[in-house]
């Protein structure tokens, strides 16, 4: 959205005169996850897929493990202007809503740790990966090219991250964009379940930044066997993705790519 | 910490052989807060400097409002292995405890907004910035150059967010590095408070990414005029540098930056 800002340069004079004038900067605004009337937890993202972020976000989280959870989400009527289009109501399934919605999970959050009250809590709960598959290294190259390629809002702004979903020969499926690298996940893998494309068994999640502990918790979550990072991994994503058989691979360039775990799934 | 990994060329033949071998990443731990024994919730840091990240992360959730109110922080003993050296035990003076601590707090997270359950919430508290300093155009353009030349890991393994104190004439204060960009900010406030230092009249946060809502959240919190970064900010983050009067500069080059918010700070 376009935004009023000066351009200064380092010096009043012998430099560049100062501007004025509209800044296009990415949108970030509160969305208000409410369970059946009750306000539950706030996310704070790029407005636009909603649905597919709350899906995905309870994916992760572990309310709704699969396809045949699906929740329902509505828009609030009446709402002041501060919050209109920033609060979804959501209604889960009977079984869910009795089995899962204890206090704490309802004030969980997106980033996979905060909100949650101890290590313990950290534990990644997921089924095991399919085997497979082998990404061509050539392709895993290519991967962080193809992906800006599909971005329309990161060269204007500078200020969103992408996640895109990938077929194992690098044929783009879906791409979201986020000011919430977490959130472009989660936009993308709920995307994905509401296709009924989850576990993404085949696929290569990639993302346009670093890679810490929630990102490579939502691929496992997520039934991603493969995530492609451009920026670095964290030691405790490199940590999850040894435990439960995810190839990661960061630092990813046209030249080289670096392969931290898993690399059973490089091929030639 | 060095983790081994295979470092692949886009082709078998033709390229460079693969390599393997130790690369030098960022640790990424889990910190379970206790209050008085009570898990109550986590954060995901870089281990080192704890006690100010504590001290930072209470008073950006608003527990600790002031140097007044600094916490007793100790490590439980007796923890199993894998928790051992992230736990904190806090104690917080009488009073506080008493005022603050209902169950919301307690799961309030680091990011500034996850954890927290409504729209309302999200309103930024804090007591009004004071005016000035004047920063010199010349020294926010050194601003990233200088924290660049301060921030010791960064170089070696890309995946380290820093956050630097300044004084208005560009003089290094202190300086710190965390995967979690928030959490860098936390350790820097939270040093300064037990120095005496917040709130932070006259000084400059400098940070290396991007600004959204909890970053200038926490400036605004920890009473710093002035917050540079070298990335982009968000849209929220530009609404709450206005609405409370904080100079906020992105973009940062040598030569020019983007002032999007209180350019009476920016002097010649």
């Amino acid at each position: 959205m376009p935004v009023h800002r000066l351009v200064v340069g380092p010096s009043r004079t012998g430099g560049a005169p100062d501007r004025e004038g509209p800044d296009d900067v990415a949108v970030e605004a509160p969305l208000e996850l409410r369970f059946a009337g009750t306000p539950a937890t706030v996310l704070l993202r790029t407005p636009g897929d909603d649905d597919d972020l709350v899906h995905g976000f309870l994916l992760a989280e572990g309310i709704v493990r699969g396809a045949a959870d699906l929740v329902h989400v509505t828009r609030p009527a009446g709402l002041p202007p501060a919050e209109a289009g920033n609060v979804v109501d959501v209604t889960l399934v009977p079984a869910l809503a009795d089995a899962h919605l204890d206090r704490g999970l309802y004030s969980s959050s997106s980033c996979g740790a905060c909100g949650k009250r101890s290590i313990a809590s950290l534990e990644v709960r997921a089924a095991p990966l399919a085997p497979g598959p082998r990404v061509p290294r050539a392709v895993l190259a290519s991967l962080p090219d193809r992906l800006r390629a599909a971005q329309p809002t990161f060269a204007r702004t500078g200020g969103l991250h992408a996640c895109g979903l990938f077929t194992a020969d690098g044929a783009l499926v879906a791409l979201r964009e986020d000011v919430g690298r977490h959130n472009a996940v989660d936009k993308v893998v709920g995307w994905a379940l509401r296709a009924g494309r989850v576990p993404l068994a085949g696929h290569v999640l990639v993302v346009s930044g670093r890679v810490s502990f929630e990102l490579a918790q939502k691929a496992v979550v997520a039934g991603a066997p493969v995530l492609v990072a451009v920026g670095a991994p964290s030691s405790l994503a490199i940590d999850v993705a040894r435990a439960h058989g995810l190839t990661l691979v960061g630092f990813t360039r046209p030249t080289s790519c670096n392969v931290y775990a898993g690399p059973e799934r490089v091929g030639d």
